[in-house]
Protein backbone atom coordinates (compact mmCIF):
# COMPACT_ATOMS: atom_id res chain seq x y z
CA UNK A 1 0.00 0.00 0.00
CA UNK A 2 2.91 2.63 0.64
CA UNK A 3 4.10 2.82 -2.90
CA UNK A 4 0.18 3.19 -4.02
CA UNK A 5 -1.09 5.42 -1.80
CA UNK A 6 1.70 7.55 -0.17
CA UNK A 7 3.03 7.99 3.27
CA UNK A 8 1.15 7.43 5.67
CA UNK A 9 -1.85 5.02 4.31
CA UNK A 10 -2.50 2.04 6.65
CA UNK A 11 -4.48 -0.93 5.53
CA UNK A 12 -8.11 -0.72 6.02
CA UNK A 13 -10.50 -3.51 7.34
CA UNK A 14 -9.93 -5.97 4.05
CA UNK A 15 -6.47 -5.86 5.09
CA UNK A 16 -4.16 -7.96 3.47
CA UNK A 17 -4.72 -11.13 1.81
CA UNK A 18 -8.40 -10.52 1.93
CA UNK A 19 -8.49 -10.30 -1.96
CA UNK A 20 -6.33 -13.44 -2.49
CA UNK A 21 -8.41 -15.33 -0.57
CA UNK A 22 -12.00 -14.31 -1.93
CA UNK A 23 -9.99 -15.01 -5.64
CA UNK A 24 -9.55 -18.53 -4.98
CA UNK A 25 -13.56 -18.94 -4.46
CA UNK A 26 -14.99 -21.50 -6.28
CA UNK A 27 -18.31 -20.55 -7.76
CA UNK A 28 -20.15 -23.16 -4.91
CA UNK A 29 -19.06 -20.47 -2.79
CA UNK A 30 -21.18 -17.68 -3.57
CA UNK A 31 -25.00 -17.46 -3.62
CA UNK A 32 -26.87 -15.51 -6.53
CA UNK A 33 -29.66 -13.23 -4.65
CA UNK A 34 -32.89 -14.22 -5.70
CA UNK A 35 -35.05 -11.26 -7.75
CA UNK A 36 -37.66 -11.63 -5.44
CA UNK A 37 -36.65 -11.21 -2.45
CA UNK A 38 -34.54 -7.94 -3.56
CA UNK A 39 -35.44 -4.41 -3.15
CA UNK A 40 -34.00 -1.83 -5.90
CA UNK A 41 -35.00 1.66 -4.27
CA UNK A 42 -33.67 4.54 -7.00
CA UNK A 43 -32.62 7.55 -5.59
CA UNK A 44 -30.80 11.27 -7.67
CA UNK A 45 -27.58 9.60 -6.41
CA UNK A 46 -28.16 5.80 -7.77
CA UNK A 47 -29.45 2.84 -6.50
CA UNK A 48 -29.79 0.99 -3.46
CA UNK A 49 -30.31 -2.84 -2.94
CA UNK A 50 -31.69 -4.41 -0.38
CA UNK A 51 -31.54 -7.91 0.31
CA UNK A 52 -34.90 -9.11 2.16
CA UNK A 53 -34.95 -11.58 5.46
CA UNK A 54 -38.39 -13.23 5.00
CA UNK A 55 -37.00 -16.54 7.07
CA UNK A 56 -36.73 -13.68 9.76
CA UNK A 57 -39.79 -11.39 9.50
CA UNK A 58 -42.04 -13.58 6.87
CA UNK A 59 -45.03 -10.88 7.82
CA UNK A 60 -43.25 -7.76 7.61
CA UNK A 61 -41.39 -8.75 4.22
CA UNK A 62 -44.80 -9.73 2.86
CA UNK A 63 -46.04 -6.45 3.60
CA UNK A 64 -43.09 -4.70 2.26
CA UNK A 65 -43.93 -6.70 -0.88
CA UNK A 66 -47.28 -5.65 -1.31
CA UNK A 67 -45.97 -2.21 -0.47
CA UNK A 68 -43.28 -2.31 -3.37
CA UNK A 69 -46.00 -3.98 -5.56
CA UNK A 70 -48.25 -1.09 -5.18
CA UNK A 71 -45.35 1.50 -5.92
CA UNK A 72 -45.60 3.18 -2.55
CA UNK A 73 -43.12 4.70 -1.53
CA UNK A 74 -42.50 6.07 -5.34
CA UNK A 75 -42.49 10.02 -4.98
CA UNK A 76 -42.04 8.95 -1.03
CA UNK A 77 -38.59 10.59 0.73
CA UNK A 78 -35.90 9.70 2.90
CA UNK A 79 -36.69 12.19 6.02
CA UNK A 80 -34.06 11.30 8.30
CA UNK A 81 -30.43 11.19 8.65
CA UNK A 82 -29.02 10.46 12.13
CA UNK A 83 -25.21 10.69 12.23
CA UNK A 84 -23.84 7.43 13.92
CA UNK A 85 -27.35 6.25 13.97
CA UNK A 86 -29.95 5.60 10.98
CA UNK A 87 -31.18 6.67 7.60
CA UNK A 88 -34.83 6.19 7.88
CA UNK A 89 -37.59 6.39 4.61
CA UNK A 90 -41.66 7.27 4.24
CA UNK A 91 -44.02 9.00 4.23
CA UNK A 92 -43.10 12.56 5.88
CA UNK A 93 -46.21 12.96 7.07
CA UNK A 94 -47.22 9.70 8.42
CA UNK A 95 -48.32 11.16 12.21
CA UNK A 96 -50.83 13.46 10.53
CA UNK A 97 -52.32 13.05 7.12
CA UNK A 98 -50.71 10.92 5.02
CA UNK A 99 -49.24 12.02 1.33
CA UNK A 100 -50.03 8.19 0.24
CA UNK A 101 -52.69 6.06 1.14
CA UNK A 102 -52.07 2.35 2.17
CA UNK A 103 -53.10 -0.58 0.08
CA UNK A 104 -56.39 -1.62 1.07
CA UNK A 105 -55.53 -5.05 1.88
CA UNK A 106 -52.83 -4.15 3.98
CA UNK A 107 -52.32 -5.27 7.44
CA UNK A 108 -52.81 -2.24 10.11
CA UNK A 109 -50.40 -3.76 12.65
CA UNK A 110 -47.73 -6.11 12.22
CA UNK A 111 -46.99 -8.91 14.08
CA UNK A 112 -43.63 -8.60 16.63
CA UNK A 113 -41.08 -10.46 14.51
CA UNK A 114 -38.54 -8.69 16.20
CA UNK A 115 -37.11 -13.04 17.16
CA UNK A 116 -37.74 -16.30 15.30
CA UNK A 117 -37.26 -19.71 16.58
CA UNK A 118 -33.82 -20.87 15.85
CA UNK A 119 -35.29 -24.08 14.51
CA UNK A 120 -34.16 -25.23 11.24
CA UNK A 121 -31.61 -22.21 11.10
CA UNK A 122 -28.23 -23.25 9.46
CA UNK A 123 -26.32 -21.05 11.96
CA UNK A 124 -22.72 -20.42 11.46
CA UNK A 125 -21.40 -19.30 15.10
CA UNK A 126 -18.59 -17.06 15.63
CA UNK A 127 -16.65 -17.96 18.59
CA UNK A 128 -15.32 -14.41 19.30
CA UNK A 129 -17.59 -13.72 21.94
CA UNK A 130 -20.18 -10.41 22.31
CA UNK A 131 -20.91 -7.77 24.66
CA UNK A 132 -25.10 -8.04 23.91
CA UNK A 133 -26.24 -11.86 23.49
CA UNK A 134 -25.20 -14.87 24.56
CA UNK A 135 -24.06 -16.23 20.98
CA UNK A 136 -23.80 -14.50 17.26
CA UNK A 137 -22.95 -15.63 13.82
CA UNK A 138 -24.22 -15.70 10.70
CA UNK A 139 -27.73 -17.23 8.78
CA UNK A 140 -27.34 -17.24 5.24
CA UNK A 141 -24.92 -14.21 5.27
CA UNK A 142 -27.29 -12.20 8.06
CA UNK A 143 -25.32 -11.75 11.07
CA UNK A 144 -27.62 -13.41 13.86
CA UNK A 145 -27.75 -13.80 17.79
CA UNK A 146 -29.15 -16.93 19.54
CA UNK A 147 -30.31 -17.38 22.61
CA UNK A 148 -30.06 -21.07 23.71
CA UNK A 149 -32.05 -20.93 26.73
CA UNK A 150 -34.95 -19.62 24.83
CA UNK A 151 -34.39 -21.19 21.37
CA UNK A 152 -34.71 -17.86 20.06
CA UNK A 153 -32.52 -15.68 17.43
CA UNK A 154 -32.80 -12.90 15.49
CA UNK A 155 -31.29 -10.32 13.27
CA UNK A 156 -28.81 -8.01 14.64
CA UNK A 157 -28.51 -3.97 14.27
CA UNK A 158 -25.12 -4.11 12.20
CA UNK A 159 -24.11 -1.62 10.06
CA UNK A 160 -25.92 -1.91 6.81
CA UNK A 161 -28.87 -3.29 8.26
CA UNK A 162 -32.85 -2.52 7.67
CA UNK A 163 -35.42 -2.50 9.84
CA UNK A 164 -39.16 -1.10 10.35
CA UNK A 165 -39.45 1.72 12.42
CA UNK A 166 -42.58 1.55 15.12
CA UNK A 167 -43.82 3.34 17.87
CA UNK A 168 -44.40 2.41 21.70
CA UNK A 169 -46.08 -0.95 21.91
CA UNK A 170 -48.02 -2.84 21.28
CA UNK A 171 -47.90 -0.83 17.92
CA UNK A 172 -45.08 -2.76 15.84
CA UNK A 173 -45.90 -0.49 12.54
CA UNK A 174 -47.08 -1.12 9.51
CA UNK A 175 -43.91 -1.48 7.67
CA UNK A 176 -44.24 1.64 5.54
CA UNK A 177 -40.96 3.46 7.29
CA UNK A 178 -37.90 1.49 7.05
CA UNK A 179 -34.32 2.70 8.40
CA UNK A 180 -30.85 1.73 7.69
CA UNK A 181 -28.06 1.90 10.35
CA UNK A 182 -25.29 3.83 9.31
CA UNK A 183 -22.75 4.11 12.41
CA UNK A 184 -21.84 2.18 15.13
CA UNK A 185 -23.85 -0.76 15.41
CA UNK A 186 -26.65 0.47 17.63
CA UNK A 187 -27.18 -3.20 19.07
CA UNK A 188 -29.70 -2.26 22.19
CA UNK A 189 -32.19 -1.96 19.34
CA UNK A 190 -31.60 -5.71 18.36
CA UNK A 191 -35.04 -8.18 19.60
CA UNK A 192 -36.63 -4.51 19.93
CA UNK A 193 -37.67 -4.24 16.52
CA UNK A 194 -38.72 -6.36 13.27
CA UNK A 195 -35.23 -6.54 11.30
CA UNK A 196 -36.22 -7.21 7.76
CA UNK A 197 -32.59 -7.10 5.65
CA UNK A 198 -29.50 -5.84 4.33
CA UNK A 199 -28.39 -3.10 2.24
CA UNK A 200 -26.08 -5.11 -0.43
CA UNK A 201 -25.40 -2.23 -2.67
CA UNK A 202 -25.78 1.54 -2.38
CA UNK A 203 -24.40 1.93 1.81
CA UNK A 204 -22.17 4.38 0.19
CA UNK A 205 -25.02 6.40 -1.03
CA UNK A 206 -27.15 6.11 1.96
CA UNK A 207 -24.76 6.78 4.95
CA UNK A 208 -23.02 9.86 2.56
CA UNK A 209 -26.67 11.52 3.20
CA UNK A 210 -26.30 15.22 4.73
CA UNK A 211 -27.82 14.78 7.95
CA UNK A 212 -31.06 16.19 9.91
CA UNK A 213 -31.02 19.64 11.75
CA UNK A 214 -33.99 18.51 13.81
CA UNK A 215 -34.84 16.06 16.92
CA UNK A 216 -33.86 12.58 15.79
CA UNK A 217 -32.00 14.16 12.31
CA UNK A 218 -35.63 14.54 11.02
CA UNK A 219 -34.73 17.42 7.90
CA UNK A 220 -36.23 20.83 9.28
CA UNK A 221 -37.34 21.67 6.12
CA UNK A 222 -38.58 19.66 3.66
CA UNK A 223 -36.44 20.70 0.51
CA UNK A 224 -33.71 19.09 2.51
CA UNK A 225 -35.42 15.20 1.75
CA UNK A 226 -34.13 13.20 -0.82
CA UNK A 227 -36.83 11.85 -3.38
CA UNK A 228 -37.21 8.14 -3.91
CA UNK A 229 -38.14 7.94 -7.47
CA UNK A 230 -39.17 4.54 -7.01
CA UNK A 231 -39.04 1.80 -4.71
CA UNK A 232 -39.57 -1.77 -5.86
CA UNK A 233 -39.23 -5.49 -6.06
CA UNK A 234 -36.55 -6.64 -8.56
CA UNK A 235 -38.79 -9.37 -9.69
CA UNK A 236 -41.14 -7.10 -10.93
CA UNK A 237 -38.72 -4.98 -13.05
CA UNK A 238 -37.28 -5.86 -16.59
CA UNK A 239 -34.70 -8.22 -16.36
CA UNK A 240 -32.32 -6.18 -17.72
CA UNK A 241 -33.25 -3.40 -14.95
CA UNK A 242 -32.65 -6.03 -12.65
CA UNK A 243 -29.73 -6.42 -10.30
CA UNK A 244 -27.16 -9.51 -10.90
CA UNK A 245 -25.56 -9.74 -7.75
CA UNK A 246 -23.57 -12.55 -5.33
CA UNK A 247 -22.68 -12.43 -1.71
CA UNK A 248 -20.42 -14.98 -0.21
CA UNK A 249 -22.09 -17.90 1.35
CA UNK A 250 -21.36 -17.93 5.12
CA UNK A 251 -21.39 -21.74 5.64
CA UNK A 252 -18.67 -21.71 2.95
CA UNK A 253 -14.84 -22.25 3.35
CA UNK A 254 -13.83 -19.29 1.53
CA UNK A 255 -15.97 -17.30 4.64
CA UNK A 256 -14.11 -19.20 6.96
CA UNK A 257 -10.75 -18.18 5.77
CA UNK A 258 -11.94 -14.77 5.38
CA UNK A 259 -12.80 -15.02 9.08
CA UNK A 260 -9.71 -16.38 10.35
CA UNK A 261 -7.52 -13.99 7.87
CA UNK A 262 -9.80 -10.67 9.65
CA UNK A 263 -8.95 -12.59 13.40
CA UNK A 264 -5.18 -12.89 13.07
CA UNK A 265 -3.96 -10.06 10.69
CA UNK A 266 -0.62 -11.96 10.14
CA UNK A 267 1.22 -9.33 8.14
CA UNK A 268 3.48 -7.31 9.06
CA UNK A 269 1.71 -4.13 9.24
CA UNK A 270 -0.24 -5.22 12.51
CA UNK A 271 2.17 -4.73 15.59
CA UNK A 272 -0.67 -6.16 17.69
CA UNK A 273 -2.72 -9.00 16.45
CA UNK A 274 -6.08 -8.90 18.11
CA UNK A 275 -6.71 -12.38 17.38
CA UNK A 276 -10.81 -11.49 17.85
CA UNK A 277 -13.49 -10.16 15.54
CA UNK A 278 -16.87 -8.54 16.65
CA UNK A 279 -19.44 -9.62 14.66
CA UNK A 280 -20.46 -6.73 13.05
CA UNK A 281 -17.03 -5.67 12.37
CA UNK A 282 -17.06 -8.07 9.23
CA UNK A 283 -18.46 -7.13 6.18
CA UNK A 284 -20.39 -9.71 3.48
CA UNK A 285 -18.39 -9.99 0.23
CA UNK A 286 -20.45 -8.82 -2.27
CA UNK A 287 -19.73 -8.89 -6.47
CA UNK A 288 -21.40 -7.91 -9.87
CA UNK A 289 -22.56 -11.07 -12.20
CA UNK A 290 -23.18 -10.85 -15.96
CA UNK A 291 -27.03 -10.70 -16.37
CA UNK A 292 -27.61 -14.08 -18.31
CA UNK A 293 -27.61 -13.62 -22.15
CA UNK B 1 -41.45 10.88 20.01
CA UNK B 2 -44.69 8.96 18.55
CA UNK B 3 -47.05 12.70 18.13
CA UNK B 4 -43.77 14.63 17.68
CA UNK B 5 -42.42 12.21 14.59
CA UNK B 6 -45.05 10.66 13.22
CA UNK B 7 -45.98 6.75 13.01
CA UNK B 8 -42.99 4.22 12.86
CA UNK B 9 -40.04 6.76 14.16
CA UNK B 10 -38.43 5.22 16.99
CA UNK B 11 -36.67 6.37 19.78
CA UNK B 12 -32.87 7.06 18.92
CA UNK B 13 -29.40 6.04 21.25
CA UNK B 14 -30.16 8.39 23.54
CA UNK B 15 -33.27 7.81 24.69
CA UNK B 16 -35.98 8.79 27.28
CA UNK B 17 -34.28 9.96 29.91
CA UNK B 18 -30.99 11.31 28.44
CA UNK B 19 -32.18 14.83 28.14
CA UNK B 20 -33.53 15.14 31.45
CA UNK B 21 -30.38 13.56 33.38
CA UNK B 22 -27.97 15.76 31.67
CA UNK B 23 -30.40 18.94 32.26
CA UNK B 24 -29.84 17.76 35.83
CA UNK B 25 -25.79 17.93 35.77
CA UNK B 26 -24.27 20.48 38.14
CA UNK B 27 -21.44 22.92 36.38
CA UNK B 28 -18.76 21.00 37.50
CA UNK B 29 -19.73 18.06 35.72
CA UNK B 30 -18.81 19.85 32.94
CA UNK B 31 -15.28 20.40 31.86
CA UNK B 32 -14.08 23.68 29.65
CA UNK B 33 -11.85 22.43 26.99
CA UNK B 34 -8.40 24.18 26.44
CA UNK B 35 -7.49 25.92 23.15
CA UNK B 36 -4.49 24.84 23.87
CA UNK B 37 -5.99 20.95 22.96
CA UNK B 38 -7.91 21.78 20.28
CA UNK B 39 -7.45 21.93 16.44
CA UNK B 40 -9.72 23.67 14.61
CA UNK B 41 -10.34 22.06 10.86
CA UNK B 42 -12.19 24.80 8.64
CA UNK B 43 -13.67 23.20 5.73
CA UNK B 44 -15.99 24.77 2.82
CA UNK B 45 -18.79 22.98 4.72
CA UNK B 46 -17.89 24.20 8.27
CA UNK B 47 -16.18 23.80 10.95
CA UNK B 48 -14.35 20.37 12.68
CA UNK B 49 -12.81 20.46 16.00
CA UNK B 50 -10.90 17.93 17.28
CA UNK B 51 -9.69 17.48 21.19
CA UNK B 52 -6.09 16.27 21.26
CA UNK B 53 -5.06 13.60 23.95
CA UNK B 54 -1.63 14.34 24.61
CA UNK B 55 -1.71 12.45 27.40
CA UNK B 56 -1.68 9.35 25.21
CA UNK B 57 0.64 9.96 22.79
CA UNK B 58 2.65 13.52 23.65
CA UNK B 59 5.08 13.49 20.48
CA UNK B 60 2.44 12.75 18.48
CA UNK B 61 1.01 15.70 19.46
CA UNK B 62 3.76 17.73 20.06
CA UNK B 63 3.89 17.27 16.42
CA UNK B 64 0.53 18.05 15.26
CA UNK B 65 1.20 21.12 17.40
CA UNK B 66 4.56 22.14 15.22
CA UNK B 67 2.36 21.26 11.69
CA UNK B 68 -0.66 23.22 12.97
CA UNK B 69 1.77 26.75 14.08
CA UNK B 70 3.38 26.25 10.22
CA UNK B 71 -0.01 26.02 8.48
CA UNK B 72 1.19 22.70 7.05
CA UNK B 73 -2.28 21.61 6.46
CA UNK B 74 -3.94 24.72 5.18
CA UNK B 75 -4.44 24.15 1.33
CA UNK B 76 -3.80 20.69 1.35
CA UNK B 77 -7.37 17.94 1.50
CA UNK B 78 -9.58 15.60 2.51
CA UNK B 79 -8.06 13.00 0.49
CA UNK B 80 -9.93 9.26 1.44
CA UNK B 81 -13.06 8.90 2.44
CA UNK B 82 -13.38 5.43 2.83
CA UNK B 83 -17.36 4.17 3.81
CA UNK B 84 -17.94 2.32 6.99
CA UNK B 85 -13.87 2.92 8.02
CA UNK B 86 -12.29 6.50 7.74
CA UNK B 87 -12.08 9.78 6.56
CA UNK B 88 -8.28 10.81 6.21
CA UNK B 89 -6.94 14.09 5.33
CA UNK B 90 -2.92 15.59 4.37
CA UNK B 91 -0.85 15.74 1.70
CA UNK B 92 -2.35 13.93 -1.31
CA UNK B 93 0.89 13.58 -2.73
CA UNK B 94 2.99 12.40 0.41
CA UNK B 95 3.98 9.12 -1.14
CA UNK B 96 5.63 10.86 -4.32
CA UNK B 97 6.22 14.51 -4.36
CA UNK B 98 4.84 16.95 -1.37
CA UNK B 99 2.93 19.62 -2.24
CA UNK B 100 4.12 21.43 1.20
CA UNK B 101 7.49 20.95 3.23
CA UNK B 102 7.65 19.96 6.17
CA UNK B 103 8.54 22.19 9.02
CA UNK B 104 12.52 22.17 9.35
CA UNK B 105 12.42 20.93 12.86
CA UNK B 106 9.90 18.10 12.59
CA UNK B 107 11.33 14.89 13.49
CA UNK B 108 11.11 12.23 10.59
CA UNK B 109 10.04 9.67 12.64
CA UNK B 110 7.48 9.49 15.85
CA UNK B 111 7.52 6.57 18.63
CA UNK B 112 5.23 4.30 18.79
CA UNK B 113 2.68 5.98 21.01
CA UNK B 114 0.26 2.95 20.25
CA UNK B 115 0.09 1.92 24.44
CA UNK B 116 1.10 3.95 27.18
CA UNK B 117 1.52 2.89 31.26
CA UNK B 118 -1.98 2.75 33.32
CA UNK B 119 -0.22 4.92 35.85
CA UNK B 120 -1.70 8.00 37.08
CA UNK B 121 -4.76 7.55 34.40
CA UNK B 122 -7.89 8.05 36.55
CA UNK B 123 -9.80 5.21 34.55
CA UNK B 124 -13.85 5.27 35.25
CA UNK B 125 -13.74 1.06 34.30
CA UNK B 126 -17.12 -0.18 32.35
CA UNK B 127 -18.31 -3.63 33.63
CA UNK B 128 -19.89 -4.94 30.49
CA UNK B 129 -16.87 -6.50 29.00
CA UNK B 130 -15.99 -6.29 25.32
CA UNK B 131 -14.42 -8.56 22.82
CA UNK B 132 -10.91 -6.98 22.01
CA UNK B 133 -10.01 -6.03 25.07
CA UNK B 134 -9.30 -7.20 28.67
CA UNK B 135 -10.61 -4.13 30.51
CA UNK B 136 -12.42 -1.24 29.13
CA UNK B 137 -13.61 2.58 30.51
CA UNK B 138 -12.86 6.25 30.04
CA UNK B 139 -10.05 8.58 31.14
CA UNK B 140 -11.15 12.23 30.67
CA UNK B 141 -14.15 11.51 28.08
CA UNK B 142 -11.89 8.81 26.17
CA UNK B 143 -12.66 5.37 25.43
CA UNK B 144 -10.11 3.89 26.43
CA UNK B 145 -8.93 0.17 26.78
CA UNK B 146 -6.52 -1.52 29.38
CA UNK B 147 -4.57 -4.80 30.22
CA UNK B 148 -4.51 -5.02 33.92
CA UNK B 149 -1.46 -7.79 32.84
CA UNK B 150 0.94 -5.63 31.04
CA UNK B 151 0.13 -2.25 32.62
CA UNK B 152 -0.33 -0.59 29.45
CA UNK B 153 -3.67 1.51 28.33
CA UNK B 154 -4.70 2.97 25.13
CA UNK B 155 -7.36 5.15 22.88
CA UNK B 156 -10.23 3.28 21.42
CA UNK B 157 -10.99 3.29 17.38
CA UNK B 158 -14.25 4.19 18.11
CA UNK B 159 -16.64 6.56 15.86
CA UNK B 160 -15.25 10.25 15.69
CA UNK B 161 -11.42 9.15 17.13
CA UNK B 162 -8.88 10.59 15.60
CA UNK B 163 -5.43 8.62 14.50
CA UNK B 164 -2.17 9.47 12.91
CA UNK B 165 -1.60 7.14 9.44
CA UNK B 166 1.55 5.18 9.19
CA UNK B 167 3.28 2.93 6.53
CA UNK B 168 4.38 -0.36 7.08
CA UNK B 169 6.69 -1.04 11.11
CA UNK B 170 8.95 0.42 11.94
CA UNK B 171 7.74 3.61 10.23
CA UNK B 172 5.11 5.03 12.49
CA UNK B 173 4.70 8.59 10.54
CA UNK B 174 5.52 11.88 10.44
CA UNK B 175 2.03 13.11 12.26
CA UNK B 176 0.85 14.73 8.57
CA UNK B 177 -2.03 12.09 7.78
CA UNK B 178 -4.62 12.54 9.93
CA UNK B 179 -8.33 10.19 10.02
CA UNK B 180 -11.01 10.21 11.92
CA UNK B 181 -13.07 6.69 12.06
CA UNK B 182 -17.00 7.26 10.10
CA UNK B 183 -18.53 3.48 10.68
CA UNK B 184 -18.48 0.67 12.86
CA UNK B 185 -15.79 1.21 15.27
CA UNK B 186 -12.53 -0.72 13.35
CA UNK B 187 -11.22 -2.19 16.70
CA UNK B 188 -8.91 -3.93 15.25
CA UNK B 189 -6.70 -1.01 14.37
CA UNK B 190 -6.25 -0.56 18.74
CA UNK B 191 -2.42 -0.66 19.79
CA UNK B 192 -1.81 0.13 15.69
CA UNK B 193 -1.99 3.53 15.75
CA UNK B 194 -1.43 6.68 17.29
CA UNK B 195 -4.70 7.69 18.55
CA UNK B 196 -3.94 11.74 19.38
CA UNK B 197 -7.82 12.38 20.10
CA UNK B 198 -11.50 12.83 19.57
CA UNK B 199 -13.65 15.12 16.86
CA UNK B 200 -15.92 17.03 19.45
CA UNK B 201 -17.88 19.31 16.84
CA UNK B 202 -18.13 17.99 13.08
CA UNK B 203 -18.71 14.54 12.91
CA UNK B 204 -21.76 15.10 11.16
CA UNK B 205 -19.58 17.07 8.20
CA UNK B 206 -16.90 14.43 7.71
CA UNK B 207 -19.05 11.08 8.05
CA UNK B 208 -21.60 12.76 5.17
CA UNK B 209 -18.75 13.27 2.89
CA UNK B 210 -18.68 11.40 -0.74
CA UNK B 211 -16.75 8.30 -0.68
CA UNK B 212 -13.98 7.75 -2.81
CA UNK B 213 -14.03 5.12 -5.51
CA UNK B 214 -10.20 4.61 -5.26
CA UNK B 215 -8.64 1.86 -3.59
CA UNK B 216 -9.13 2.24 0.04
CA UNK B 217 -11.42 5.37 -1.05
CA UNK B 218 -9.17 7.71 -1.81
CA UNK B 219 -10.55 10.19 -4.38
CA UNK B 220 -9.59 8.98 -8.57
CA UNK B 221 -10.16 12.79 -9.20
CA UNK B 222 -8.30 15.73 -7.52
CA UNK B 223 -11.37 17.74 -8.22
CA UNK B 224 -13.62 15.25 -5.52
CA UNK B 225 -11.29 16.12 -2.54
CA UNK B 226 -12.23 18.16 0.23
CA UNK B 227 -9.79 21.05 0.66
CA UNK B 228 -8.86 22.18 3.72
CA UNK B 229 -9.23 26.15 4.00
CA UNK B 230 -7.56 25.96 7.81
CA UNK B 231 -6.18 23.47 10.48
CA UNK B 232 -4.93 25.72 13.32
CA UNK B 233 -4.62 25.37 17.03
CA UNK B 234 -7.88 26.89 18.48
CA UNK B 235 -5.18 28.78 21.13
CA UNK B 236 -3.40 30.53 17.84
CA UNK B 237 -6.76 32.07 16.58
CA UNK B 238 -7.90 35.07 18.09
CA UNK B 239 -10.17 34.68 21.08
CA UNK B 240 -13.25 35.54 19.09
CA UNK B 241 -13.38 32.77 16.76
CA UNK B 242 -11.83 30.09 19.26
CA UNK B 243 -14.31 27.27 20.02
CA UNK B 244 -16.44 27.63 23.30
CA UNK B 245 -17.00 23.80 23.86
CA UNK B 246 -17.22 22.02 27.40
CA UNK B 247 -17.59 17.66 27.65
CA UNK B 248 -19.18 15.89 30.23
CA UNK B 249 -16.41 14.10 32.54
CA UNK B 250 -16.98 10.36 32.12
CA UNK B 251 -15.81 10.92 35.85
CA UNK B 252 -18.99 12.88 37.13
CA UNK B 253 -22.05 11.37 38.68
CA UNK B 254 -24.13 12.39 35.76
CA UNK B 255 -22.69 10.83 32.92
CA UNK B 256 -22.78 7.14 35.37
CA UNK B 257 -26.46 8.33 35.76
CA UNK B 258 -26.18 8.24 31.37
CA UNK B 259 -24.59 5.09 31.30
CA UNK B 260 -27.02 3.54 33.69
CA UNK B 261 -29.44 4.68 31.68
CA UNK B 262 -28.16 3.28 28.08
CA UNK B 263 -27.61 0.27 30.08
CA UNK B 264 -31.02 -0.58 31.22
CA UNK B 265 -33.52 1.32 28.70
CA UNK B 266 -35.87 1.63 31.61
CA UNK B 267 -38.79 3.30 29.32
CA UNK B 268 -42.20 1.29 27.07
CA UNK B 269 -40.39 1.96 24.32
CA UNK B 270 -38.19 -1.28 24.58
CA UNK B 271 -39.66 -4.96 24.71
CA UNK B 272 -36.25 -6.51 25.13
CA UNK B 273 -33.89 -4.46 27.53
CA UNK B 274 -30.58 -5.03 27.01
CA UNK B 275 -28.93 -4.13 30.24
CA UNK B 276 -25.52 -3.98 28.37
CA UNK B 277 -23.57 -1.27 26.99
CA UNK B 278 -20.95 -1.11 24.68
CA UNK B 279 -17.83 1.25 24.98
CA UNK B 280 -18.16 2.74 21.55
CA UNK B 281 -21.87 2.88 21.93
CA UNK B 282 -21.49 5.89 24.29
CA UNK B 283 -21.84 8.92 23.01
CA UNK B 284 -20.14 11.36 25.08
CA UNK B 285 -22.34 15.10 25.73
CA UNK B 286 -20.98 18.29 24.61
CA UNK B 287 -22.39 21.57 25.04
CA UNK B 288 -21.30 25.00 23.95
CA UNK B 289 -20.91 27.83 26.13
CA UNK B 290 -20.88 31.46 26.04
CA UNK B 291 -17.62 32.99 25.15
CA UNK B 292 -16.49 35.04 28.40
CA UNK B 293 -17.28 38.51 28.13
Amino acid sequence: MAGDAGAGFFHPGGGTGHDEILADAPSSAWRTLKPDDLLVMQLPQGRVVIELAPQFAPDHVAAIKQLAAAHYWDGLAITRVQDNFVVQWGDPAAGTARQHPLPANLPRLLPPEYTRSTQDLDFMRLQDGDIYAPAVGFVRGFPVGEDPRTGRAWLLHCYGMVGVGRDDPPDTGDGTQLYAVIGQAPRQLDRNLAVIGRVVQGMDILSALPRGRGALGVYRNASHRTPIISLRLASSQPAANQPHLQVLRTASATFANLLANRRHRANSWFVYRPDRVSVCNVPLPVRFIPPKP
